[in-house]
């Protein structure tokens, strides 16, 4: 692994790379965002859209149903006078988390609610619309209201990606593997050699600021003291990852923290997820497909991103260093809107070119794991009201994972966006890429 | 409660008494068994069908694959030379427990099959079912084969039964309460007070002989020295069950077995698994209905049902007493042709006609528990090959059930059949009859 | 396998035979089997008899004051105007699961109970005794109360033996192997071939019947059908069970019950528990040894025990032919007082001459597992009051052993007595007895 | 609330304080503090000091155990040539969590090791020292191993506090409620209102750096950024803890942390694990006492701590805030040699004299909960070899805990210590201090 000078010139389009739409007017994006959303569903039964894998994980038909029921709870019944809901029982059966709004479902027991099936659903779905609809186009929304709606189509982006990555963990559980699209996979493409380019460090500056949409955890910006580091230019690869479990990775406990290793042992982990015991295929959306050497390794736990880093004799980087980084690039990348539908390898950046330069692939591809735990900014405040239950009281036993993944809208991303999940969690397109304290 | 002598006339036709229908040729019952599970599944949705709302439980779909599966693995591998698999995967897929054929899928994870999806599996019946049918009309299937054929129509209505008490847990976890009929409950009617009817012992004979159908547990037919015992004319009630309740059966430790206790304890069980907790309605098939204080009391476990005995101070009969008891009366009663989906009142025995005399109800209704523990008969042999998994290896741990339920094929039971469950299990339409040892 | 003809004449005093002693006044009976208990702890550090190693297994330092509350409670309490108790809190702390004294400390947190240390403990059992011999020298005990004082030294007596498989189970479990006492193990001797004996069945009789004493288990004696059988002249042996390892057994499904398999999965069974990975040697209460080929297999399952006869071609016995049997066989045999410690290879029987002839070792060196579900014979009355619940409650889910092992008493065994286990029960001196229909 | 300015004296000497003593010689310090160790198990018996009351927990005699093996392992193998172990099993049974030494004895398994008893691990720990302090004496230990030698003295320590926090939490599982020792409760002091100081932030420094001993994981000293914060003057009392049960906290999901109110939920919490159910007692080293209102609440959880800040209207400090303030206060207070076993009420300080000034309590009384998940520090480096796995693999699921408690050894503590446990765990004497954002 060498270690190339810093590297801070805006990135061009890359060839995987989609062009970041203008926000269209909030009708047509509502409508767009919505429309995604039952776009998605097409490849799919109703047998699909009602199982549950796990408890993690949430039928389509729920995720369907519970996006609506956020507008319809936060939007329409605080906006619209003498609002009638849709269904009485809808309030209970598609509330999430939001204690509240008052008692819910139990979250094991989503995929058990066979009934409202798929048309009532979507019957659900068309009149929440038509109610939304008829608001904005009168534009007769209070300006909290709207900021609530506009919450709710980034809420809905969110289930869109989970959608996808429960569907995919559900077809990984059936012994015929059933794919969710037939796309072939790409050309074979080469991804560039693995080089670390340096960050000088201070007293930098992160978190949201301006005037485009961000959730209340990437607030508020604020200062934090960076050593100097150095990040590498693209994800760990397959083939990389591959030598970590060849090279006895899995069953070297001096590579693994202890609750990691705890997890290996009790789960029986060897190898990622989705990987097949040959090592040579992969189950994806599309299918089991051979696993391509120079793509982006995906589906790792945090325990086992962590435990290769160690292996590789370097670290993850703390999300600092990750937006620091990331503020300087082009937010392009492999989304969902590309259709690939699995992380693709990184583009070969061409000196001179105003092709694609490093950090590569720090949009799209795979969601990075950090070493930071998810904690509030400094001067964190949450939502008031329910809202404040979105992201606020999660904080605590989750990793912060950054850049979004090719199941992440493109319009859904930003540098200073902070996913997180618990460190044992495999099914979201989670890999990593390195990072080193500077020398 | 009181106790007559003896009664042993036959039995004449009650008012919810199916007539039992002459069996039909071979082909024609083939036909009209394998349409009957079809039917019962048309008022479900492609969703009902493929969800499991516990390890117990499977999906309607599921109970359809499996069926087929049987035919297909015990008659058509066996029977017919080169036979081609409709596909390969099934043999895993369908295989409920039988491990001479080969591994299984894992029982847990029948609901997360959703492919292959409803239209496959419907295929799949339909290509079975053709070739079965000609072979059967070409009179080509060799005698083992047939008689394999005939079990695989008993294995049918055993799971027919089960789709129904699976679809009724199902629907039961849903807050929504759905319905899967819209049947209205049927008039009100008044059992008979409780009685009981003396019967001698001695030396008797149980289990079965003759030509018609049985399974390997019901025989051999053997002889069993039986104490002089009496038994109830009718089953429990729901009014019964409930003086049990509101006189604190389920907090009064000295009613139940150890294990009983403790499940009641831990599960926090307080009244019958689909009694709302108003003790005023209960869950059926037909949705939400006012609970029948004249009906049998359904769904009990056999804690429950031995708890209640015990309070009452009697006892559950065994399965030699039940017997010899159903012997000598007509095998009509509440089954699921009638349509009922629900146990009705005792009907009342009116003296001096043909109607109905005691015992009543000892077909149909609920599955009776009695206090006999599942084993082999002396000198029991399992059927040879992987169909000696059929019963014999369930022989730990279960008890006796006798007599057929409302969900119960007409054509399926009989006096010396042995159903058994282990004595948690509460989602089978069991009920239980009172019996004591002659004073 | 050969199997002879049916041999019934009296057994005479074999080589581990124990003469049974004439039972002595009560007072001496009292002194003796309270010493008897005190004397198996002599062995053991405090630390020893603090821990608990399972939830099934108890202290042994609480099995020393439970006995000891059996006769505060039921003795003194009953018997002695104003008794007042040792220490109030014991009622609870020592109540083993009689609901009808009250509520009591939870099972699993036994060994918990640090204090009331060792000292304690026996300055509680020294003024139970006290009390108790002072009521039994001025003979001012009603006949009641004399009764439940008997019926609590058979209850010592089953402690006593479970003291010392509790302890088994708990070094067992210690990597360093220790060993209770450091007998040297006997000398090697050679078991007599496997036969088998026939019997004729009919109408027999089982069940106490008669002066001595007996738990209400026991009775009433009643009559059974039986048709006629063959039963091994003596235990199945470690040699016969390693065959029975060696040839697949634990890897073999066809030779199990379903609930028997599932465990095997679980649980990873792949020998006897206490069987060290090399099936050489054994864990015993005299520390690891080799295992000896002639002695009974010991510390089975149910589900092992069931297996193995269905993988050699026989069967389990029912109780009545194994009671049927044991009742022409002198009640003699490796008990707790021959001081082994563990299974002895059955004596050889000598043609023409008083030795032992089979079937041999019927009582003593292992419990065996019968065929039986524990359930009340035809007529059966549990004890009035709390006493009920000492066996009643515990009739279902649970297999009969008969005959006693090496760590039962002499005095407390006899043809009738029914021991019962859960099927996945290994920490008892269980094995098994072979046994046939007769062809 | 009120909010004073910031003080930042050096603190006096208060009334709990110990003097901090002067660093003794190696030898004496060996022998003080191996010396403690065996001093704090002289109120317990045998039996006390061999039961594991739960997974987290370990025995008495282990930690007497554990502690010795690590000198065994980590100074006289290394140090010394040819060094012959006690007893070669130890290694494998006392070893905690080393994977680079070996395979170990499982955590939840250590309280089943009657053996070796006490007296042989009395032994062990004799035989050991002697060898430790012969070398010692000679002065031939190489600084490394020295270095080691005094890590182990302070991994000594933290096995003392764990030792007072097992026992008493196995002596809360008794339910006759054993003291450890008698100690009367302290005369009744009233503590100081609560009030805020302000700390200007900026960048600052925190971590370890100068001559004296620490942890690998208090390194690097760094710079961190640091926003105006205030910090209260004394740890959350009893009283105010109190209000917060009264005022339905423990049923507010608002309050709560996802985690921490799923927590809340299944484990059934309803108040702080040693109060008891009136909230006017809790049990405590010296038995069960009247709650004090004045004392620190003690024993929370971090989601508890968490919860009633929220509840407060404020929040947790982090880790800066807290050793920023921390490291202008003399390192004195409620320590383990103080005989107190408890929290004490916070002294009130005196204006103008040397009395101790706010912040009151920072070190002593309570370990305090900070809102910081436990990390590396920029540029940690785990120590080489095994000892690497002493803190480094602890670095997720963890949040850190500031300032010792009343069973902290004085000379064990210092501001830039960091003690971290998840958050879920109750068992320590882990209390709060509250902390805001400067408006």
């Amino acid at each position: 692994m060498s270690s190339s000078g810093r590297r801070n010139e805006p990135a061009g389009a890359g060839p995987a790379g989609a062009e970041r739409a203008p926000r269209l007017p909030l009708t047509d994006e509502y409508r767009r965002i919505r429309g995604a959303t039952a776009g998605l569903c097409e490849p799919l039964a109703p047998e699909d859209l009602v199982v549950q894998s796990m408890p993690d994980a949430s039928p389509a038909k729920w995720h369907l149903a519970h996006t609506t029921w956020f507008f319809e709870e936060f939007v329409l019944r605080a906006a619209v006078d003498g609002y009638r809901p849709h269904r009485d029982e809808f309030r209970y059966l598609f509330n999430s988390y939001y204690n509240s709004v008052g008692p819910m479902h139990r979250r094991p027991q989503r995929g058990l609610l066979t009934r409202p099936n798929l048309s009532e659903v979507q019957a659900y779905r068309e009149q929440v619309d038509e109610n939304v609809l008829r608001i904005l186009e009168r534009d007769s929304l209070p300006p909290d209201a709207r900021e609530v709606l506009v919450l709710g189509l980034h809420h809905e982006q969110q289930h869109q990606e989970l959608l996808l990555t429960d569907i995919k963990h559900l077809f990984a559980c059936n012994p015929l593997h059933p794919a969710y699209t037939k796309q072939p996979p790409p050309a074979p493409r080469a991804a560039p050699a693995l080089s670390f380019t340096g960050y000088p460090g201070g007293l930098v500056e992160i978190g949201h600021s301006g005037a485009g949409f961000c959730f209340d955890n990437e607030q508020p910006r604020h200062r934090v003291h960076l050593e100097p580091f150095q990040l590498a230019n693209r994800a760990v690869t397959n083939a990389e990852y591959l030598e970590f479990i060849r090279g006895g990775g899995y069953g070297s406990p001096a590579c693994w923290l202890s609750d990691g290793w705890a997890t290996v042992q009790q789960e029986g982990w060897e190898r990622p997820i989705y990987w097949m015991p040959t090592l040579e295929e992969e189950f994806s959306l599309t299918g089991v497909r051979a696993l391509d050497p120079h793509a982006p390794v995906s589906h790792l736990s945090y325990y086992e991103a962590d435990a290769f880093a160690r292996w590789a004799g370097e670290r993850l980087p703390t999300e600092t260093e990750w937006e620091i980084a990331a503020a300087e690039v082009a937010c392009r990348g492999n989304f969902v809107e590309g259709g690939h539908w699995h992380p693709l390898p990184a583009p070969y950046p061409t000196p001179g070119s105003t092709a694609p330069q490093p950090p590569l692939q720090m949009f799209g591809d795979v969601w990075e794991w950090t070493q930071s735990p998810y904690t509030s900014y400094p001067g964190f405040a949450p939502l008031r009201g329910a809202l404040g239950e979105y992201n606020g009281k999660f904080m605590v036993n989750q990793l912060v994972l950054r850049g979004g993944s090719c199941a992440t809208a493109t319009s859904h991303i930003r540098a200073t966006y902070r996913n997180f999940f618990n460190p044992a969690a495999r099914w979201q397109f989670s890999g990593l890429r390195l990072a080193r304290s500077a020398q």
